[in-house]
């Protein structure tokens, strides 16, 4: 990233440095920025360290409460992941609809096996989460000619709230979770909102992997009750050997959703209006944790 | 067809009979539905059979011209298979580019191997077909922030003509073929249009394989220059042992394009209508080839 964004940082002075070595930190620094999908215990590293802001490099920011160093601002990464997750959210739900993991099994043997499939026209599909992703998900799917039915927190106009789940559920051909993980959504999708969901339906999954209770999705899938497109998972990484690889009808992404070529000119773009807002003396943007805050 | 439509037929008579075998023709027939997706060469077989009109259940009818016995109209199904079929050139290009056929043979492995991929957002895309087809594709890319380059027989406002093609393909970053197979059509992407295209570019198909020049594309696949997602092959269906199975950076779906739980209901709706049309004495729909025409 310095060297991409070398041409536009003028006198800033910029420098790598990579956490966790016994390299001595460089110096005190008014912007930090985190190397992306960093998980976030390796925040206490910074404990002690001269750092003003801390620039993250993806949206959630699930655990980096318990783990920022008290003194440090934290920031996140907003308008950089929400339309590729959404992209992959759309990637997921038509592949696991159209067959395409069977037939990327099926080419594998030489196997020409045309079967009917389901499509997404004409489904009802539930989106719970109606955030940056969640809204980018709801536009993407307009012209499929689904039935939409939004899910949030708090119900409001055209968004029912997340505790009528379990009545919306038995409806609902596909269920897409795109919520931040907190304490809250932790295990949202647990053994009895699974057991609402039809026999045949489908969950997509490109948030956070604890928002789902694995060992409840696993008896669903093991029973065929249901199926599933994951792009994250608990635990993450997946280890090798873990049922949820080899469980019927579940179709698994290694957390690609905001990982794409699009990443780059929008993080770059993050960094440097933050550095402009630092030369400024104006308030950082995506401000998550304040130096100051109550909880540090 | 006929059990699901009994209730609605009313006093129509309606027999299942099974092409090509040896059970008598059950009488004279206003209107013959063919089996959905019968090769055109089994229309041979309605030679000298009392048919007045067949219905065919897919939109496609290359090779009907040439094995329609006179004096048979033929219509096409027309609203049935468009929307199906754009959903999975949109479930191609998003599984095609974010990854998902090496994420199903990864996890085969129990392997979470996270790599960055190409988004859509952002790309061009050319689309060759502005039909039926065409436009549901059109439609479902839109809010997907891609650049639009729509291609047709001819040139007319914000459509470029198919001669525009070696010009157009260069920039393409996704090459989309939505045209129905015809003389001019048939191995329209041959070698050279396939070399325009810049390394690294993905070409689906999802009308007719015979459109692309299939040793020419297997020269590209196995150099690794570009990648393609086929719903459609030539030959069709791929037998065992063909080289496009095997070959590196390739998608084969087996002509799934229409099938989906959505075309029941449409084609009832057609071959209702075309019941309607016959009673009241009217023209009928989707006419493809009059019974009186000057070709038969």
């Amino acid at each position: 990233m310095r060297t991409r964004l070398a041409p536009q940082l003028g006198d800033t002075a910029a420098t790598v440095w990579t956490l966790g070595t016994d390299a001595p930190f460089p110096g005190p620094a008014d912007l930090l920025v985190l190397p992306y999908m960093i998980p976030a215990a390796e925040l206490g590293r910074l404990n002690g360290l001269p750092v003003a802001l801390v620039q993250s490099q993806t949206l959630g920011y699930d655990g980096v409460a318990e783990h920022l160093p008290a003194g440090i601002t934290y920031c996140n990464a907003l308008e950089v992941h929400e339309s590729s997750t959404a992209e992959l959210a759309l990637a997921l739900t038509l592949a696991a609809l159209r067959g395409i993991p069977a037939a990327v099994r099926d080419a594998a043997e030489g196997r020409w096996a045309h079967r009917r499939r389901p499509g997404l026209a004409g489904k009802r599909v539930v989106l719970v989460g109606v955030g940056g992703v969640g809204a980018e998900i709801s536009r993407r799917l307009e012209p499929f000619g689904v039935e939409l039915v939004r899910v949030a927190r708090t119900a409001r106009a055209d968004v029912h709230g997340i505790d009528e789940l379990p009545a919306l559920l038995p409806d609902a051909d596909v269920a897409i979770v795109a919520v931040p993980l907190t304490a809250e959504t932790r295990h949202l999708v647990d053994a009895r909102l699974l057991a609402a969901l039809p026999d045949g339906a489908l969950l997509v999954n490109v948030s956070r992997g604890e928002i789902v209770d694995t060992d409840a999705l696993l008896g669903e899938l093991t029973r065929g009750r249901i199926v599933a497109a994951l792009d994250v998972t608990d635990p993450e990484p997946l280890p090798p050997g873990h049922p949820l690889w080899t469980a019927p009808g579940v179709l698994i992404t290694p957390h690609l959703g905001g990982d794409t070529d699009a990443m780059d000119a929008r993080i770059d773009r993050v960094v440097l209006e933050q550095l402009r807002r630092l030369r400024a003396g104006e308030p950082p943007l995506n401000l998550v944790f304040d130096a100051d805050r109550a909880d540090a």
